[in-house]
């Protein structure tokens, strides 16, 4: 055998050195996505990513266009079987009744007293314009900075039914995982909810990573006014500015950002017009919707799939066929995640 | 003469060597607001900025706190002898009476249409609700793509009445250098304008440096619905939902920010509450004002200071003296500013 030609040689010296390099480059690079399990749903966040971000890609987005958004309740945290923000104000209920007596035998404050008593059927007895009444009752008539306080001393203490820990627990990893990569490559991420506005972006920094300038959520008017010392401050009044659900999201969007999103999360019926929205514009978009399919792990319900159904953040089966006509991605919580919370094993 | 001690000559090379260091940072850090005459309102910027961007200052800043918001009409850019988005909306009521010709005869649009035909008293004789109505009429009952385009085309071929440019090259340049001295200190800067939001956010990128997101003005609905294809768009709807004006300036700052500013400049009555809600927070805030005092190089109005009176951003006496009582800083623009224009010599 002859030996090698030099040149060779030293071609395979070099081809050896790079291998080596790529390898180490991709070991030095960690997944992203670690609670996802390998799949179309992972693979559609990565390619999105890839394609929006790498230079010179026909559908590469400048840094500025580069906005997500995500609905909360049921997206990026556990909205069964209440939202949290209704179990805020319902506990609310006994501090407003010790304020004003003549409450506490009023429906639905009455209502509200028997659930909090453990009464599970008088959860079912609340009617739609009762919750308004509760939810304008400890949401407004107080100060911001009063509000604010109130929040943050609640989310200190209370602790879901299940879990028995604390809401802001209760986030999903994957998803959080989601907002991070998204950051990391140049995505400005932004929470679109149903739920209040001032509620939520009392915790959305600490438990996501989004500044409160980057909530939009259904919101009301504040009236502006001075205390006793000429001290200015602003009262939150029971007037509806923005209802962010349903067309609300897309219109709330507009209001609050100004340009389309170029990736938007959701998981119910309350989502769809905010993903019809996302996908209007062109080049590369993302919509993705996570589906409630592990009653073990988490909850369970649809009705889409059979599933059962709910009031609590409904994903309809025209809801399941539109996604799978326009190209959204339905996110199987059973099959896609590895892990749902930061505190499993 | 005894010879310097050896240890006092190599302590001289070192204070030598220490002095030639940072004389030589000082001439490599160039002046940040170099249109600004020297004088306690550049100062107190600089201030500012040093006081909450230094480590271990006991008034510092963390990043994500640092917000800062400016009018825009007379503090960021000319508003004499009108508002530009008021020029706008008259300059768009001939395309308005093609569409309709019944307009042509109805006050008032053809008040309107005299005043571009050169008759001046034809502007005074427009009262407010007059305004009003041709404000709805062309800046609602449109998509907000049209509209986005509508206004990107007027921008690029209309000239203010006095230096024959762009309105958006009538921005000011000592603004423009505070806007980006705060941004290179870490703040987002935002604008919060009486102005339309929608208006502003088309050019604010550009002329600013201040993305849509970061916009905050008066706003009206939008209703989401669908075209012939199936295809989702917002119409604008003629209905109000924040009039940023007045105590609608702390009220949209808490609506679209979410947080207190750290920093706010205005020019004018409809900016007191701003200001006021600015310097209520705790720790360092600036709060400025600019006084139109130059009417050689741009425009001088009041009537703070016996200057002239005037409906188009009125700088009172009470607001004077608000300023001075409270800590305030008057920019005198004749005073304060070296250069006003880009365009300048």
């Amino acid at each position: 055998m002859n030996p090698p030609h030099p040149l060779v040689s030293r071609a395979r010296v070099v081809a050896l050195a790079i291998l080596f390099l790529l390898v180490g480059a991709a070991r030095a690079e960690p997944d992203p996505l670690l609670s996802w399990n390998a799949g179309p749903a992972k693979q559609a966040i990565i390619d999105f990513v890839n394609d929006t971000t790498t230079a010179g890609s026909p559908t590469f987005v400048p840094e500025p266009e580069r906005i997500a958004t995500f609905d909360q309740d049921g997206t990026l945290w556990v909205e069964h079987p209440m939202y949290t923000q209704v179990m805020y104000c319902l506990e609310r209920v006994p501090a407003l009744v010790k304020a004003k007596p003549e409450l506490a035998k009023r429906v639905p404050f009455s209502t509200a007293l028997e659930v909090l008593h453990g009464d599970r059927s008088a959860m079912e007895r609340l009617t739609m314009p009762d919750l308004e009444e509760i939810l304008a009752a400890t949401l407004t008539g107080i100060s911001v900075e009063d509000f604010n306080a109130e929040v943050e001393q609640w989310l200190a203490g209370a602790k879901d039914p299940r879990w028995h820990r604390p809401y802001t627990e209760l986030t999903y990893l994957p998803m959080q995982e989601v907002l991070q990569y998204l950051r990391d490559n140049g995505y400005k991420t932004y929470i679109v909810t149903g739920g209040g506005q001032d509620f939520v972006r009392v915790y959305s920094e600490d438990t996501y990573g989004i500044p409160p300038e980057q909530v939009v959520g259904t919101a009301g008017s504040t009236k502006y006014g001075y205390d006793k010392d000429g001290q200015p401050f602003l009262t939150k009044e029971p007037k509806l500015l923005l209802n962010d659900n349903d067309a609300g999201k897309p219109e709330g969007i507009h209001l609050m950002i100004g340009r389309l999103p170029r990736a938007a999360f959701g998981n119910s019926a309350g989502d769809r017009q905010m993903l019809e929205y996302t996908k209007a514009g062109e080049g590369a978009r993302l919509a993705m919707l996570l589906l409630h399919d592990d009653g073990e792990r988490e909850y369970a319900y649809g009705p889409a799939k059979g599933l059962s159904d709910t009031k609590v953040g409904t994903f309809t089966q025209a809801l399941y066929d539109e996604a799978k006509n326009d190209g959204w991605v339905v996110i199987s919580m059973k099959d896609d995640w590895k892990r749902i919370f930061a505190f499993e094993q």
